[in-house]
């Protein structure tokens, strides 16, 4: 299985779903703007690494998952930089969709592919019946309330936010999800893999910081410096980079130690190890002394 | 069963899952703000009479679609207010989500209640797994692209839109799926029973329309005169208040009409057509010559 050919092809054809018939061609445009060309996909990636470690042979249900998961995390890069939020021009080297399309149909591209993303899910199932109600709850518990990115974004409207909570509902929710999807959709118990999910999504979170504090826009694809112009939680305010930097590694190490028992165990950690270290900004990849 | 209760204690039920635990405060309260207290739940109730007539035992999963139904409709009613739209101050004679809270928390109260309902939707058919793909299929299309509220929104960004594809799916899509969820509910197919929820989706917001143009800001429960001063399409610009009403008469006679064979045909027809005479704004309702 080519796991970046099958999320591609996943994600293309539930757009084009979505596009199908009479649909309003801005609002279409606009959610293509969003998904099309592709980010990274880690979650879509680790929700597949995960099913195929479980040892699954069907892997619509995981591709389905992942799907669902970049479409949700999609929704939320769009809702954030809206200008009631960051009022970001920039995401992932091109305008923002609210830059191109406007306000209101960002936020209707944005409701549209949480939408999708469920209904991807109930499609993707279609061999696997019996594992929907618990997928769903899955992914609802990863972007919603009261523990999902959304919760972890309204945490930046409280006086008073716990940065490890904050950051464990903006970033980590959807990657536990991703990696609880993918064993179900195996079969197997989601409640085991929760901590690699959540470790990665630490991860995520903390080079994500380090590349706002101290990395290049153009590697980036956004517009960085946003977390200290804004008076945003994060690592580096809390531990300052050499902090952070040691943060990541010791999470890193903690999220492939913490791969439950499968058939494709070894290779998992592999896999894991090699993405951690492409996690570090270039500026401040440390040479071992 | 008393429809009206258990519409309100699945939404409860549902309202304080989502608030459980370490919730944001501010989100979980504006959440609350836009769902109570009641509307007319006029969905909700919809889905439940179609279980009923379709001669339903186990009401858990029209409750659980009825109240998922109801959660979109309020996300609708949160995202439509915001500044970048109507920017309305008032609904439902209260303060708007926004005018209470703010855009940031009224962007993430609608989203966190659309994924709330699918996630309400899941546990609500723990009883009829084999019903959920389908109702989330059903709920999913009503919403999302191409033909749901969301697109219907979004053809207010275009520059040529059809009315009747506007407000079917600005509207109706919603009603059409109460209906087709009410009867899946009960084990029936769905197709038959869209044009009852159509129908009356279209004399909701032909009413909707009346309402705006020559109804009360009091009775109505948000500010009035909107469609004319944002120039949007509506039943009453087209047709006249006259021909608007025409229309409302004629539509709410195809709803009763167009209800499918079912055990609880007749009741269901009288509670339409009791329905449908509540929807004329009190300063127009005709007097029989």
């Amino acid at each position: 299985m080519d796991a970046v050919a099958l999320i591609e092809s996943t994600l293309t054809t539930a757009m084009l779903r979505a596009e199908a018939g009479d649909a309003p061609p801005k609002l279409a445009a606009a959610m293509r703007h969003a998904v099309f060309p592709r980010g990274a996909r880690v979650r879509p990636r680790l929700c597949l690494a995960v099913a195929t470690a479980c040892g699954a042979r069907d892997f619509d249900a995981a591709a389905a998952a992942g799907a669902a998961l970049e479409f949700l995390h999609c929704a939320s890069l769009v809702h954030d930089d809206l200008p009631c939020f960051d009022d970001a021009p920039i995401r992932r080297g091109k305008a923002s969709v609210h830059a191109a399309f406007g306000a209101p149909l960002a936020v209707l591209a944005g409701d549209a592919l949480i939408v999708l993303a469920f209904q991807t899910l109930a499609l993707g199932c279609a061999g696997q019946p019996g594992a929907l109600a618990g997928l769903v709850g899955i992914v609802a518990q990863s972007v919603g309330m009261p523990g999902g990115i959304v919760a972890g974004q309204a945490w930046e409207s409280e006086d008073d936010v716990d940065l490890a909570r904050y950051q464990r509902a903006k970033t980590s929710a959807l990657f536990a999800a991703a990696a609880m999807a993918g064993a179900v959709s195996a079969g197997y118990a989601p409640a085991a893999w929760r901590a690699l999910g959540e470790n990665l999504g630490d991860a995520y979170q903390i080079a994500d910081d380090l590349c706002d504090a101290a990395g290049d826009a153009a590697v980036c694809g956004k517009p960085i410096g946003q977390d200290n112009a804004l008076h945003r939680p994060s690592a580096v305010a809390q531990y300052g980079i050499d902090g952070a930097l040691d943060r990541l590694d010791a999470i890193a190490e903690a999220a492939a130690a913490s791969i439950p028992d499968c058939p494709g165990a070894v290779p998992l950690r592999a896999l894991i190890v090699q993405e951690a270290k492409r996690l570090v900004p270039k500026a401040l990849v440390r040479v071992a002394a």
